[in-house]
């Protein structure tokens, strides 16, 4: 394996030389300098500032090519960047005099969208709720679903393969891609942009890319399976006994309404309390007095009756003792407030300051143990502190975050954080789950990864970058430390 | 790019000297020698017969490991082998003298099953139809249904990325798939049986593997999704105007029925001639006098009316026009009979002795169009051939087969099928179609795949090659011809 002697030596130039290699080679259009770089160079929630040689902004995929060419040749380590609302700074710089930015935020053109196919070939840096509502004019559907879909662009959800609230019913962003458009680390083009639903020729490479944070290139377009759109959406809002029992209703409910939950979130009662402190406006038709509550939406299209169909859900439920209260919204302004409970959750944790924010993921039958257990860790660890686990249950996903001792000052909520994540981990160690179940490991869970990494797959790692990626231009420093490793 | 420098050369044994050492490495009991080993080389459709150094038959995971090794010390290929119902040649040896086959059909236990989890870890070599009994018993539901599921193994089914007629619904086998157990090439294994439903741990690794046809590792366990059994099925086969007004019923049907299809597949006018062919005593309901036909399934379970759903679909279709005449299965015995036509279609093909069978792939949109121009493109060349076009329409994937003159004789039969696939493919070039929905590429596509191979995806699959296995040990000769490549 030849990773490690490939990695490329800082050059001995200046950044200010650098910069100027790059306006010579790529125009004044497309590099941003000075005072301009700074926004790119900052992570979604603002914990980190950090600096870049410069950013590119390619505005087609031959520009993307030149960009990568030029990075190399002055051995400039590459950082794609879509929307930049990732959560674990896997589109940050973090050797700012080696690096610059790719930007993908100017191309953003919708360059088919065939309803009779059901399918659109569409470039890297459309925003996603964009796309989602050009799709929607076509009188189609495209499934992702996620809190940043204003800022967040579709190129950064492939390369993260981004999960979200729809996944149980139409997958991760991997399952919704038919194809894709690739800068490869030496500037030539993987031109994949299939629209085939089956197609078994050979090895699937556009699936090294999904989910590899653009170490291995720069998605520049994609081509992306469409639904019909649901034309009707039932959305309820369930307090149930615990969470074993939210669990043991969405088993339920996956038989009783023949997949056709699009949604199953479960939040705790501390919810409705934090959605108030961050939303104090929004009408709250449950109060937070249960153990655990579930957000239920159902939708279709066509001939089946989603309505009623929530109806006899519900009444199965209430019969048979499951569900203990409830509500079922009566509009789309209804079912908008229900979700604004869950994100207002969110909110409300940030404003109480700096806190663990955990995505993990366990298997279905093992989360009501795992949260407990984990739970009780960090309970046992920081008596003073509060737990908050939420999720997509279907998908075995917990956000499981710690609020520290709000009398504590700055270093000790630091230190706190680290406890918190340490035993949560150690519990999640013995489920097999994973530390990063939508997120993906970028820079911030580099370290936490490579710990948990098992020696075949380290190698098999490191034997794909070295393949594909000789020289280490792709985003050095996200997902593994090659020099570190190669050290080692 | 290493590969070619690193294929290995046969040594200079006897082949009864390479299988002696076999057995003094591995024991009697693993190692098959002399007239047992024919039925393990030759092919499904028995076109081709082989033969290898040895068959080897491990039982566990170690003794795969252990195979792997003694295999590559003795500078052997391995070749892997599921049920052996593949149609590509990819678990057929093709040099008898430094190949083995290793076959997974003693490693076939369900390691478990886990209901509360919707999922089930199972070993490479159970009979698919097997494990779908035993999914069932536990009042679950595993999709992957296909003609062979009788002999085929859920190995090969992963190592293929198995399609059949429950794709639009459930997806390929890929997306069945949670984890994967796999001896590498070097003997060491892959321990990947995760059962976690979201995992964004950086590159997917187990991707890799499936599609790979074996190429890079033995797939020896799987962990796979499981879906609630469809308590209810509804059946019906429909007659309509034209190929277009199929693919137009299909796209009113996503909608119309909230993706509760499980499958619709159209076939030809021809294909009740066929099945009555094969099948002299099957129940024909309807009798080929129209210019096409649609089967379609909707299945479920709990509170949706299957049945409510099919028959207010189908009083649509009568309204509207679309469907000219159906029949709507009431009971599963006459379910079961709507699906022989559709089986016994293929066998009557079968019975009218040497033809071309293809499996391609378009956009679902331009299915009517390539499926016309194929067809006049293979009568223009062959006036006198039977063009049998058929599939899963949801999927754009057709299998356009041609059934050559019967007055022909043998040599003129293949050459007649020469000239059609020739003119099939040069009409799928246009519509930017795949030579391969579903069966692969194995060996006999192999060289219809690397002329339409661009160079770029050529290079990612040779330093893939190269550097997970850069001895050539898995399955050499497979999807691609590397000495040529290395040469060339």
């Amino acid at each position: 394996m030849r990773t490690g002697e490939a990695v490329k030596q800082p050059q001995a130039q200046t950044k200010e030389a650098l910069a100027q290699a790059l306006v010579a080679r790529l125009g004044e259009d497309v590099v941003l300098l000075g005072d301009q770089v700074a926004p790119y160079c900052r992570d979604w929630h603002g914990d980190v500032q950090s600096d870049a040689v410069a950013v590119l902004r390619p505005r087609t995929t031959q520009s993307v090519s030149d960009c990568v060419r030029a990075a190399a040749e002055l051995g400039l380590g590459v950082v794609p960047q879509g929307g930049n609302t990732g959560l674990v700074l896997g589109g940050v710089p973090d050797t700012p005099a080696t690096q610059v930015v790719v930007s993908l935020e100017r191309m953003n053109r919708v360059r088919s969208l065939d309803a009779d196919d059901f399918s659109a070939v569409v470039e890297a840096g459309i925003v996603l709720e964009e796309f989602k509502n050009k799709v929607a004019q076509a009188g189609l559907y495209f499934p992702l679903s996620l809190g940043a879909q204003g800022s967040c662009r579709l190129g950064g959800n492939v390369a993260t393969n981004a999960g979200g609230v729809n996944v149980l019913r139409y997958g991760m962003t991997r399952e919704l891609v038919l194809g894709l458009e690739v800068v490869l680390p030496d500037g030539r083009i993987f031109e994949g942009l299939s629209r085939l639903r089956k197609d078994n020729r050979g090895i699937d490479l556009k699936q090294l890319f999904i989910g590899a944070e653009g170490t291995l290139g720069i998605i520049t377009a994609v081509s992306v399976k469409l639904m019909p759109a649901p034309e009707k959406t039932a959305t309820a809002l369930l307090a149930l006994s615990s969470l074993e029992d939210v669990i043991a209703l969405y088993r339920h409910a996956r038989r009783q309404c023949c997949d056709l939950m699009s949604a199953f979130e479960f939040m705790p009662p501390e919810a409705f309390v934090l959605a108030a402190e961050a939303l104090p406006d929004l009408p709250l038709p449950l109060d937070g007095s249960h153990p655990a509550y579930a957000l239920v939406e159902i939708s279709g299209s066509g001939l089946v009756d989603i309505d009623a169909l929530m109806a006899a859900f519900l009444e199965e439920g209430f019969e048979n003792g499951m569900v203990l209260d409830g509500v079922v919204a009566q509009s789309q302004a209804q079912a908008r407030n229900l979700w604004l409970i869950r994100e207002g959750m969110n909110e409300g944790q940030a404003k109480r300051g700096k806190h663990l924010r955990t995505d993990v993921s366990v298997a279905l039958s093992a989360l009501p143990a795992f949260v407990a257990e984990a739970e009780a860790a960090v309970m046992a660890a920081l008596p003073n502190a509060l737990c908050v686990s939420y999720g997509h249950v279907g998908d075995g996903n917990v956000h499981l975050n710690v609020l520290p001792d709000p009398a504590a000052d700055g270093p000790q909520t630091d230190a706190d954080i680290y406890t918190a994540k340490g035993a949560i981990n150690a519990v999640l160690d013995r489920f097999d789950g994973s530390i990063s179940a939508e997120h993906g490991i970028g820079r911030l869970k580099r370290t936490d990864f490579e710990a948990r990494l098992p020696d075949v797959r380290r190698d098999m790692l490191l034997a794909l970058k070295d393949a594909l990626d000789p020289a280490s231009t792709m985003n050095p420093g996200c997902q593994l430390d090659l020099l570190r490793n190669a050290a080692g």
